[in-house]
């Protein structure tokens, strides 16, 4: 039996999501390990996609098969029973055999966020990149329009050694006030992101609100193919997987 | 010269408001700390009242004083500065010679939080008590309505030995679902609060919404004079201390 699940995860504490050798404090790592201690099976869990040291998410989306198969709702409760308290199965379904939560997603929704002026709220600064300095919005924004749409994205991937295409679509950045003017949050919308994308997006347009970088300049940040014309990679505390998005019919059972 | 300050704490690494001996890890001693570090002088912080280990704040009052004065607007800069993300200051200004944080302090509000059914939210769980049952509202505002006015609450104090007064005056106790009815918060809201009575009401509350204790038995209790006859003592992590109230005239320059 197939199962899809939505996760949610501060991330502050884990080495991202995926397990890796020897490291075993990965959210991935976690939910493998607990799995098989619940049903005595072994068992793989695949992710949407990776997530950065730090990075947190309120929407992750993962898929597992169980030989033996567990009534979903029981299997949620005792799931999120011995799961660390930074760690929370928000659904768990069934989903079709051959879902899969990788290959199958459309679409993603990350979410960044800036403290700008002063101290950072201390119940929420975990989930916030404290610049301490003021940004310019409607630099940002015009930085932003120059991001949307179908482009090669190579200049906006971590990843120099990337073999396959670079080419993305960002169907919408919305860039908004929060915490009454004291911080922003921008939320990018796109097919697929590559590896520390949103990060260096959203790094280039903070430097662009900062004024340190021609909002125009986006087309030949593009166009230079070369992580090193972009801005730098914002701190992966500011960022949040929002949402995974799939095609109705590839989750009817 | 003689300031007011407005702080807001996640209380959860230390030990408690008030400084104590060689237990460095308190609000008031890296306050202190603080401040005698940036000014050069020996600082008293005096808060509004203690808050226990655990319990957290978005609007405990404080006050000091300073030999020599500062510009207060760059005091909290710089204090926000070298205080731990944990530990914030939201307002600061200078205050009448004679203002005193606990001894003026005309009323107070606490919220105590709940989370009864399922997983607390991940990025919330350290401001909630996990009960992981569901309460009865109704039951609980029977109850609460019965702690509301002029009482002797001797019952619902902490500690054993007190010697002065124990009659307080509750306005207010307010009730809310929050987070789609998995949550409940309660507010707290009077003229003050003995050790750990906003803690023993809020677990006496509780038990009558679990149907173990009757929220009629509320008089008995105030009439026992007695801990013994009251609830629990709910968990500190789910106290904050919401806002201290003064007279204005008390605030004037």
């Amino acid at each position: 039996m197939n199962y899809k699940m939505i996760l949610q995860y501060d991330g502050t504490r884990y080495n991202g999501w995926q397990k890796q050798g020897n490291t075993e404090h990965t959210i991935q790592g976690k939910l493998e390990a607990l799995l098989a201690r619940l049903t005595g099976q072994p068992v793989e869990v695949q992710g949407s996609g990776r997530t950065d040291a730090g990075v947190h998410a309120k929407g992750q989306a993962a898929h597992f098969h169980l030989k033996k198969p567990w009534e979903p709702e029981r299997l949620m409760e005792e799931i999120n029973r011995y799961l660390p308290e930074d760690i929370g199965v928000l659904e768990l379904a069934a989903a079709p055999e051959r879902f899969h939560s990788r290959l199958n997603a459309v679409g993603k929704i990350y979410r960044y966020q800036v403290w700008m002026k002063g101290k950072a709220d201390v119940f929420s600064h975990r989930f916030f990149y404290s610049l301490g300095k003021d940004l310019d919005r409607d630099a940002m924004e015009q930085a932003a329009a120059l991001l949307v749409g179908e482009h090669d994205f190579r200049s906006f991937c971590g990843n120099k050694n990337m073999k396959k295409s670079t080419v993305r679509r960002i169907d919408a950045i919305h860039i908004r006030p929060v915490w009454s003017g004291k911080a922003l949050e921008m939320d990018f919308e796109g097919n697929g992101f590559l590896q520390q994308m949103v990060r260096i997006m959203a790094g280039t347009l903070i430097e662009a609100g900062l004024g340190e970088r021609e909002p125009g300049s986006i087309g030949e940040i593009l166009q230079a193919k070369n992580r090193q014309a972009a801005g730098f990679t914002a701190p992966a505390q500011g960022l949040c997987l929002l949402q995974v998005m799939y095609k109705e019919r590839d989750l009817k059972v």
